[in-house]
Order: structure tokens, then C-alpha cells, then sequence
């Protein structure tokens, strides 16, 4: 037996999330049907970083797997990408100590959340949020001054989280103008970990607060009432990605 | 009745192409629909500049409607980003002279073809030609030189169209690097008309040049030839984009 690390990217717009669901069509149940036909038809888990939301995209999605069966990783990742569709794309395999473990040994992931101010973008829609309408960015960075460093981040959770620890830190954020699409922005996150909806909370407040509709300040007083009913909606989806896996 | 020029873009991945084919998803015929709603339930026939082949996308493709009931194009295009669905997205409608043909009046069109030489993106599998090898770009440069100006298309063309006049004018062409990614390249065509497969054929022939297959100064000889099995293969659909129709 060998343990690998397994480095991939997808298109979420097909598949129900990340996590294996009985009768859906999944990213992690995909993954692992490939890797039971290379494993000699016996079952393998895909242990991942974390789990993606139905839609939610990957650039750089990690994780390991246990393989029986003598595969240098250039074959496993052939194998991979001969096996598993065309949304999902394997772009590095390495051989790992069993020490390894993709969701313990995180150091740090990095998102991204893509939104576009300008015209509705047909060839775009899946991958980048349409929000089609102007939004003042210069607030929306002073709202995302707030939210970076160690907080409790129950307010920007779903729900059914209530009793878990929320505290996390964001080491690094910004929104800045995509460089070819001027009507395009990137907000950027860098953390310790992120819960269930948190960036998606998190965008959907700052998306108020460019739409004037709430102070940027606002997000202290949402941070401190740990209550979920004070941050914005959950923002779409298709304009988040997993960029990076940093152990 | 007036006549409206409806300029709009579409993806083309989920499509069989522009053209109406019976028991089959089109634009034309999407577009039809909605605009026999728009029409009192009166059908409508929507003349485009030309066709689209099917997963061929279109940035900016123009057509003229003849509508009976009395609408603005504000509401008209209102009305038909409401009743089309979410791959075809109306940009811009304006109320015409019936002396404009949306075919017959065409002055010169634009297209560009993307390819990626790099790895396999799995976010732009539809939208751009995966080919995942390098190629040798300065001998495409030279390739595409000698298809500048007017020239018998024929080798260029599908084989279908034989008795036709292939006689066209390629006004301005280049092949550029993308400005964020270093793997991809545009092929962009400016010229009077350009004939099925014309684009896809030319391109697929750069292609073999870029492999070093062929070398940039046979594409003389290919257009001398007027024989459609000295050209490279027809480049995969999902790479090109009509970008502009100009009047």
C-alpha cells in the first residue's frame, strides 16, 4: 500500500459538490470510480482538503488516497485522467509518507470569488457570478479590511453549524480588477481554514455594502453579534474556487 | 410591421448549431420561439449574417426580425433575454430600415479562434481548443501571412460546397498571446465573408505547421491546389468565436 497526494482542479457546474451522495453525480464519487478500476476493482477513499458546494469550482483541489495495487504516480495520473470525465483534470501525483493526511496537514487554502459588473457574459455564466450591475468597490474593500485576521465568524455561517468553533483566520484578502475584463473584480482569500458558506456569506455582505445598502463598518457589529440574520445572502455558486492547498 | 437588427451572443456548447433543424435545440429556432411569443404568436423569421456550426460560440452575431406588434427595442430586448434561456443573451436591439438585410449587407466579419497549449483547463474545455502541446508559433505567424487577401478559399472549404464561388478577401488576420495566460493564443480573422468550415479548416491547417508537420509556405501551394485534402484537419468547434458583424 502507498499513499498519494493528488492534486486536481474541476468544473462544478455538473456535479452536486464535492462529497459523495447517494444517486448524484459527484466530484469525489467520480474520483473514487476511477480509482477502484486502477486499485484492482477494490474500493479506495479520496480523502480531500475539504469539501466544494454543488457549482463550487476547483483550481487546485488536494487530496490522498491509499492504493494497493504498484503505480508510479505519472501512471496514476494518466490513469486518472483517462478514467474520470472531462470536468475534472488531475495535474499532479506524488508518492506521500502515510503520515500525510490532506485535511489535518493543511496549513492554508486560498480562494477565490470572480464577479462581473458589466454586460451578462453568456460563455462566463457558469464561471463567474453575473451580477450585472455597478457596485462601489472602494466600500467593498474597506468592508473586507474588517473581515481579515482572527475572528469568530459564527455570524458568516450556515446555521446548522451553530455548535461547532468558528473561529478562523484570514491571513490575506483584497479585491482587485480582473486585467483584460475592466467590469470584472477578484476577491482573493487566504486563511487557516474556512467553514461551510463563510466566503460565500462573506461576498454576499460585502455585495450589500456595494450596493450602498449597508455600512462597511457594519461588519465589526456583524462579527461581534455572532447572529447569521445580520450578515447579506449567500452570494451564487459559480463564482467560487478553490485555488490552492498549502501544507 | 418594423424591422429590428437584434445584435447577440451565444454559447454555443449546448447547441446543434445556429440553424433551425427539426427536433433539435438552435439558436434560430430558441430565438424563434421567443419572439412568436413577442409576436402575438405569430411566427417570426429571424435572418442572421450566416450560420454557426453546432458548439461554435458567437460574441456578437447580428440579425434583422420583422415584428407586427407595436414594442421597443428596449422592451424588445428586454423581452427576449426574458424568453430565451441563459446561453443566448441579447446585447442590443434598434429599430432598422426595411432595406437592411442582416445577411445581405454585411461589409466584413470578425472571428477569433483560442487555443491552449498548456494544461488541460478544465473550466474552458467548451470555450477553448485544449490542444495541450506546444506549437511553433512564428511558423503559424508565417502560415497565415500568405491566407491574407483575396484568394479561391476552395481548399479551405467543405468539400460539399464544390460548385460554389470560394473567392474571398481576408482583410486582417494575426495570432497573439493571451494578456494573463502565456499558453493560449487567439487567432483573429477579419474579412468579407468567410465559407463553412472555411475558418475551422485554415486553422487546423496552421495547426500542422505549428506541429511541423508542413512547412509555413506550402499554405501557397494548399490555396493553388484548390484540393480540400492537401489542407490540415478541421480544428475542433468549441475554439472559435464570431466576434463582430460589420454593416
Amino acid at each position: 500500500m502507498k499513499r498519494y497526494k493528488i492534486t486536481f482542479s474541476y468544473d462544478g457546474s455538473l456535479f452536486a459538490g464535492y462529497q459523495t451522495q447517494p444517486g448524484l453525480r459527484t466530484v469525489q464519487g467520480e474520483m473514487e470510480d476511477a480509482l477502484k478500476v486502477i486499485n484492482n476493482n477494490k474500493r479506495v477513499t479520496l480523502n480531500a482538503s475539504g469539501r466544494t458546494d454543488a457549482l463550487v469550482h476547483a483550481k487546485g483541489q488536494v487530496a490522498h488516497a491509499d492504493i494497493d495495487v504498484s503505480i508510479t504516480p505519472y501512471k496514476l495520473k494518466r490513469a486518472l485522467n483517462t478514467y474520470t470525465s472531462d470536468d475534472i483534470h488531475v495535474m499532479d501525483v506524488e508518492e506521500v509518507d502515510t503520515s500525510f493526511h490532506a485535511r489535518y496537514n493543511v496549513k492554508s487554502k486560498e480562494y477565490e470569488y470572480i464577479i462581473n459588473l458589466g454586460e451578462y457574459n453568456v460563455h462566463e455564466r457558469n464561471y463567474v457570478y453575473q451580477a450585472c450591475h455597478s457596485l462601489d468597490i472602494d466600500k467593498m474593500k474597506e468592508g473586507l479590511s474588517y473581515l481579515k485576521g482572527k475572528h469568530d465568524f459564527r455570524a458568516f455561517v450556515s446555521e446548522s453549524k451553530e455548535k461547532e468553533n468558528c473561529v478562523r483566520t484570514i491571513t490575506s484578502c483584497k479585491i482587485y480588477k480582473d486585467k483584460i475584463d475592466n467590469d470584472k473584480y477578484h476577491i482573493y482569500f487566504k486563511g487557516t481554514g474556512f467553514l461551510k458558506y463563510q466566503i460565500r456569506n462573506m461576498v454576499g455582505t460585502l455585495i450589500r455594502i456595494g450596493e450602498g445598502k449597508m455600512d462597511p463598518s457594519n461588519i465589526k457589529n456583524i462579527l461581534e453579534s455572532k447572529d447569521r440574520g445580520k450578515a447579506g445572502r449567500t452570494a451564487p455558486p459559480e463564482g467560487l474556487y478553490l485555488l490552492r492547498v498549502n501544507y
